[in-house]
């Protein structure tokens, strides 16, 4: 995993997923070389580039121009651009342009999870995975239900983790924010 | 409990301990209307406060002026000074003079915890309790160390809890740092 | 609080509710001693306990007579059996009967968790409290909904806690699950 | 990752490690496939099977003879036995017989955590890892003094995954008990 602390990083933009949520949605994806992967809510492009190593084609979507530029120096920064297509485009316009996925990870919705995720799981090869992440209580439960009503396979993990400050007064352990991991897979 | 947002705080005093681990703590002591509490490392109080609500005497040690200053701000806010005796001392010092403990709370020690939780409990009463709160991992061990030489009965847990910030956008869950409780009783 | 090993137990009754979170949840009730409660779901009577000892008196609900008879059980081997009118039926007939609530803690609705809040919320008094415990994701975003939608004022936290199983090789960590706890007052 | 429920188990032999616990160490130790592990307490081989897939050579070491028929199965039942040594021996004395280590596990180790640690780490290479996994909380007391001693770069993370079950109900968390890992470079 890239460590955090190699991300250009912008104030308003969201991101980078901590390197320890990103380790899990690798192996939770099952990324493989051959794999086209659809990265909505891109944000701060830490998944992006973490899909970029290992899979063949990265989509990275986000309606925010701002998102797509810092993505791009991220990118850059670890020669990972071959690899990407930078769309600014809000999911749904992006995924209609997209076949043959084979991970659609949803970092950020805007509000349309529902609609993404049918959308998206329409796009999907037949074993393909869908995984979401989310800082919401709410979103979960509304992806939940929708990934069961097409009949997918699901996992939910909810990920506290703390990381020690090493210091001469002892190790104090401070903790990042729970993050719920949903994978899906066509069963 | 007092809720976080009324204590007075400054930049340089540690605390107020959370809502929550107030509540625990106070849970664990068993406190009642006749106890006798020395709050070691009272820092800006939070518990303080707590255990002057419920005891009969609390004395609060902190080797640092200005926290016991912040203290009795927070003790005159609330009507509670009457019930406190601040003491600009090193825990192992302010022992010397404290007889007939029936709570030993320490939240910071300096350094000096086998040697407080030692000197502590040849003051405690017969049913007596130590309790100690932590952010570092050290601590928990030092503790449990000292507190079986003691012979005494201990209880450890881990508490990690996030609070929901409501939104139109949903309900984000933000983690507080982990907090170790260790509880002891005379056997 | 009481121990969670004192409490008599039936495999196929919940509960009881672990101590740390029944702790939590009476510190958030601000339980005292002219209190009417509603306990909706008691199950073992873990919280049924708590409320009797705090408050005036105390309605415990279940639909499950078996539940009923064992919450018996444990009030009168805690001498609390006086302060709790044992009610068996489902949660929204027992409203109809009761006024004046300043607590309405519903640890289990059977699937009519809004019409719980929203009966109970009419019966409430004017700075009356509900709470909600939750292992169920669902359950903590059908609450805040419907609390939402009464203008109440909401606090969601999520515990998770872990227990030190202290032996010779060392302090064992084990976890119990982690339980949302909801919070509302009338604003 | 290997799924928990693909490894053959016994119940006196700990282990599997979780997905989510295999899955942030085989990223923290940046495995690669010209690498040299040692895998010490090895337990039912979850952690084995996963060097074992990415890496040149892993050696097996438990001193408990059972462990390792169970792993022999386990490696049989994926294919990988050809990677891995089996060694029945104390970690101490296992480690005489090995140089050049990229990725020293540690998932167990029989009380001489410190020796073993001092002990790898003279036969690790320049950019040799170490990592440690424990459920216990004196463990990594013990691994940071030393790690910090033997003047290497130590990350400390304590984790807490909870499982969704999902049934007609909701979606019930199911904690799994935390697990710290801590990961040493040679600075």
């Amino acid at each position: 995993m890239f460590p955090d602390s190699v991300f250009i990083t912008k104030d308003n933009i969201p991101g980078p997923t901590k390197e320890e949520i990103r380790c899990l949605v690798i192996c939770k994806s099952q990324v493989s070389k051959n794999d086209v992967v659809v990265d909505v809510g891109a944000g701060t492009g830490g998944l992006t580039l973490e899909f970029a190593k290992r899979a063949r084609l990265v989509y990275a979507v986000d309606k925010n121009i701002e998102a797509l530029h810092l993505i791009e120096k991220n990118l850059n920064k670890h020669d990972l651009s071959e690899k990407v297509n930078l769309i600014n485009k809000n999911a749904l316009k992006a995924l209609r342009d997209i076949e043959n996925i084979d991970i659609l990870m949803i970092g950020g919705s805007g509000g349309d999870l529902s609609s993404i995720i049918e959308k998206g799981h329409k796009k999907l090869k037949k074993k393909g995975r869908i995984i979401i992440t989310s800082i919401l209580l709410e979103t979960p439960i509304e992806a939940i239900e929708k990934l069961k009503s097409l009949k997918m396979e699901i996992e939910v993990i909810n990920v506290s983790i703390s990381k020690g400050n090493i210091s001469k007064r002892g190790t104090m352990m401070l903790a990042n924010n729970p993050i719920t991991i949903i994978t899906a897979k066509n069963d």
